[in-house]
C-alpha cells in the first residue's frame, strides 16, 4: 500500500480528514504556548497521540522540535500512531540533493514514518521522488505556502511560468504522494485560482494543508476541490488545548461539515 | 564572538581553510562508500574528528545522516570539535518558517553547534537571520548550488532579477554569517561571473563550498575571490580514506597552494 492508499484507508477508518501536527515547544523555546513544565517530551507526545486518535487520520511530527529524542523514542511514537490506526508524516522539509536526501528518507523509514515533507529548493524533485519510492515512503513537496514571504517566491518566473506551477508539474512528474498547499484566507496571498490550477496538474495527489486553526486559514475551498485527498492539519489549537480530544473532535466535525 | 570571527580564529589556529564534512552512511544505506561494518556511528565520527583536527578548521555534520544519534551523543561530537580547536556546522538545510525555524536553531544551539545551513525556499531569510542572531548561531543560506537541477532554479526571475542574486541580497540584508556556493567546474553550471557578483553583494560573508574532492569542483577561483573567508568542504574523499589524517593534510596543503 502506498502512502496515498494508507491515507485514504485511515480516512475511512476514522471518518476524519484531520491531521494533528505536533510541535512540542520547551519552556526555554517560545514565549507563547509550550509543553507543561517538567513533562517528558516523548510521554507528552504519546498522550496527545492517544487523546486525538479517535478523531484523527494522521499525525504530523514537526522534526525540528524532536531533535533531542532518541531513535527508540521516535520509533515508539510511530508505533503508537500506527497502533492507533493513523498514518505518520515526518515534517522535515528535506531540502538537499542526492545521497543526503536519500539518507533523510532512509532514516525516516527506519523510524517508522509513512511520508516525509520536502522543500524543492535545489530543483531535484524527480530524484527525491524516486528515492522516496525506493524506500516505500510518500514524498510531499511544498508547492503553495501561505506565509507572506512566499508571495514573491511563488511568482518567480521559471521557464516562463510561475514557480508554484513549475513545482506542481515537477511533483506530478515525480509521482509525489502529495503536496503542501497553505489554506487561503483574506489575510494571505493564496488564491482559489492558484489552487484550482495546481489541482488540475495533480488530479490524484493528496494535499497537506497547514494553516488551519491557530493560523486562521479557510479550509472549505480546499475541501471542495480535493475532497478526501485533503490532509487537514491542525497543530497548536489542538495540542495545547485544555482537552485535546474534545478539540480534535470539534475540528473533525467542522471538517466534515465544511466538506458538506 | 560571532561565527565569522570564530571561523577566522580557527583558520589562524589551524593555518587551514579545510572543513571536513561528515556523513556516515550505514551499510544498508548506500551502495558506495560507508562506515566499516559494526562500528558505532558516534565513535566513528569522533575518530574522524580527532584524526583530521590538526589540519582542519571546521567540521560540518550532515544532519540527515545523524538522525539516529542521541542528544548526548550529538553534544559529545560538538564538544570534541571545540576541544580540538575547530568550529562546528549543522548541515540541516533548514527550510521552514516562523517558530519551526526557531526550533531548529534552538536545538542546534542546545547541541553545541556554531552555525546552521539554511535553504531559503519559503522566502523568510530575514526572519531566520534574526532568529539565528538571537540564539547566537551563524546562518548559512544556500545561494549558488552546483547540482545540475539548480541551473533552472538559480535563473528563475524574481522581481526582474535571477533568483541567486535575489537570495544573495536577502542574505546580505539578513546579515547572514555566510552563504553556500558550489565549486565551479567544467562539468557544472556555476560561472565565475556569478560568483563575483555574489561576492560584491556580500563583501564580508563567509562562503561554505561543498563539491570539492569527490564532486570534482575547482576551488581556486573561489579562493582568489574570498581568501580566508572560504570554508572549503571536503567530505567523502577524506572520511572514507584509508588515512583520513593524511588526506586532510593533503587537502589543507592543496588549499594553501591554490590560494597562493
Amino acid at each position: 500500500m502506498d502512502f496515498r492508499q494508507k491515507w485514504l484507508a485511515a480516512v475511512q477508518r476514522k471518518n476524519s480528514l484531520l491531521c494533528v501536527g505536533i510541535d512540542p515547544a520547551e519552556a526555554a523555546q517560545r514565549h507563547g504556548k509550550q509543553m507543561p513544565d517538567g513533562v517528558n517530551k516523548t510521554d507528552w507526545t504519546l498522550s496527545i497521540i492517544d487523546a486525538v486518535a479517535p478523531y484523527t487520520a494522521a499525525i504530523k511530527l514537526n522534526r525540528n522540535y524532536f531533535k533531542d529524542i532518541s531513535r527508540d523514542a521516535m520509533r515508539s511514537l510511530n508505533d503508537r500512531i500506527h497502533a492507533q490506526g493513523m498514518v505518520s508524516i515526518d515534517d522535515s522539509k528535506l531540502a538537499d540533493i542526492g545521497d543526503t536526501n536519500d539518507a533523510g528518507i532512509y532514516h525516516a523509514k527506519q523510524e517508522g514514518f509513512d511520508a516525509i515533507t520536502y522543500a524543492p529548493f535545489p530543483g531535484n524533485t524527480l530524484q527525491a521522488g524516486a528515492q522516496a519510492k525506493a524506500h516505500g515512503l510518500g514524498l510531499i513537496p511544498l508547492v503553495l505556502m501561505s506565509n507572506p514571504e512566499y508571495q514573491l517566491m511563488k511568482s518567480a518566473l521559471i521557464q516562463g511560468e510561475p514557480l508554484y506551477r513549475f513545482l506542481a508539474k515537477q511533483a506530478a512528474e515525480a509521482q509525489a504522494a502529495g503536496i503542501v498547499i497553505g489554506a487561503p484566507s483574506s489575510g494571505n496571498h493564496i488564491t482559489i485560482e492558484e489552487i484550482s490550477e495546481v489541482a488540475r496538474i495533480l488530479p490524484e495527489a493528496l494535499v497537506l494543508v497547514p494553516g488551519i486553526g491557530a493560523q486562521g486559514g479557510d479550509i472549505a475551498p480546499i475541501l471542495r476541490i480535493f475532497g478526501q485527498r485533503t490532509i487537514a492539519n491542525v497543530g497548536r489549537a489542538i495540542i495545547y488545548a485544555q482537552d485535546p480530544a474534545q478539540e480534535a473532535k470539534t475540528y473533525r466535525d467542522m471538517l466534515a461539515q465544511a466538506r458538506g
